[in-house]
């Protein structure tokens, strides 16, 4: 068993038949990378090689240059049971401790390229604790989803012209697209339509359904209850974590959304016939 | 003209032939987003929406959670002539200022999901103090760039699996892959493998290809860059700033590798027949 791979139950779609299927999906947790026993950053990875991440990490940062400023990387213990294996001290010696002062005397708080949520929290315990779940006690055809990426798909100028940028789209119950936007980050095309919704007053957004270009990572379906979505249809895969939040906090995740098959991994009972 | 989309020039290779070609590519740029003035996070996206952008960003990071709390979202004026439209002051009030200040005193330095590297740096310039450019005064046939994504491929067990997981792979000059790591962040994967790299001292790898399963973005090839890396060659399409960063730092930089087909976007001198 392959700890970056997990199994999980699905309701599976094939051709217009149902039936319960074994899927595996890919492991996504938070490591906690600790520098000389402070926090420095949580990254979140697929557990293995985390040593050798937690240095590739520093180093892109510019907080080691060197193999021989790294005295150790070690495993700590004096963490909460969930978060065990997922938090990494890294002791570094020489100039690396007054690269590493300077990078925290910089107080930019938050640095993201992937801006994920988490803040402080390492839990999706304490995640929950804001926004406890989704409403939308509604139902929706399986056609209606099966067809929220070739929707997405003909919004998409900038793909038209590039082949390679990621969108995401808001959608009313009959997959019409309300919202979209396209963006070299997957994230921040999310927080853009999210975000024209929570300007113009319209979350909770408990009657949409959001589509979304690539994975199903965490952040983004964290974002999407953040905003009170119902449904998420991703046209890949989508992550553990990913599948977690989505059960724990009641929204319908659908991944491998192509044609007439996707896998439901959670909440099947939004999408009608499955 | 669409701001989300840059014309470039790029060296096509197809079935064997060479020629220029003009490509379009999506735009990546910093935003650096305030709160109240003070530096709050640096995304990197592509232009447009970035007053919905800013105000589902901090949604996320829970720090609004009503329109109410927003006061405005302005441009910043005071800055430097290349950070200009890309800096805005979000002016919050009520609880979300209650919030901001619990954000910053968490005192969580770097959170990242997709790590970076921009740590307190804004422009390509800045950047380029630490790591000038990479060396590799060596040639390769194309022949070794196209057989990258397959070699990478053959790799990839947890992606067998889940049809979802990016990989980073070293390769030697004749294409055989050195390493490789799989992750649910590209950022990730590649963090792997240059840190064990550095661990057993093998930093800077001058005669190292790197392959990426994805996108090349801005933040792969400043990794790239840091670890020394003359090639990186990706399966999608490459960023603008991605572009422009291994322009000038002397990366060769190959996008839409497939099949017998790629586009070299820059130095194309390294690879024989471009």
């Amino acid at each position: 068993m392959n700890a970056a791979v997990r199994q999980v139950r699905t309701r599976r779609l094939r051709d217009g038949a149902a039936s319960e299927a074994a899927d595996a999906v890919a492991v996504e947790e938070p490591l906690e990378v600790r520098v000389n026993g402070a926090p420095f950053a949580v990254v979140m990875r697929t557990p293995g090689h985390d040593v050798p991440l937690a240095a590739g990490f520093l180093l892109a940062e510019d907080v080691v240059r060197d193999a021989a400023e790294i005295a150790a990387i070690e495993q700590c213990d004096d963490v909460d049971d969930d978060a065990r294996g997922n938090v990494l001290n890294v002791t570094v010696v020489g100039e690396a401790a007054a690269r590493l002062a300077q990078r925290l005397g910089e107080r930019r708080q938050v640095i993201a390229t992937a801006a994920c949520g988490l803040c402080g929290r390492r839990t999706i315990a304490s995640l929950q604790t804001r926004a406890a779940s989704v409403r939308g006690a509604w139902t929706v055809p399986a056609e209606v989803v099966l067809g929220l990426p070739a929707a997405l798909r003909a919004t998409q100028a900038a793909f038209d012209a590039t082949g390679g940028i990621h969108a995401s789209a808001l959608c009313d119950l009959h997959g019409r697209v309300r919202d979209m936007a396209e963006d070299v980050g997957r994230h921040n095309a999310l927080d853009k339509i999210v975000g024209r919704a929570l300007l113009s007053g319209r979350l909770p957004l408990d009657d949409a359904l959001l589509v979304v270009s690539g994975r199903s990572s965490y952040e983004l379906v964290q974002k999407a209850l953040l905003a009170g979505v119902p449904l998420v249809a991703g046209v890949s895969a989508p992550s553990s974590l990913a599948i977690d939040l989505a059960e724990a906090t009641g929204i319908t995740l659908c991944g491998f959304v192509r044609g007439a098959s996707m896998n439901v991994y959670t909440h099947p009972h939004r999408v009608a016939g499955l």
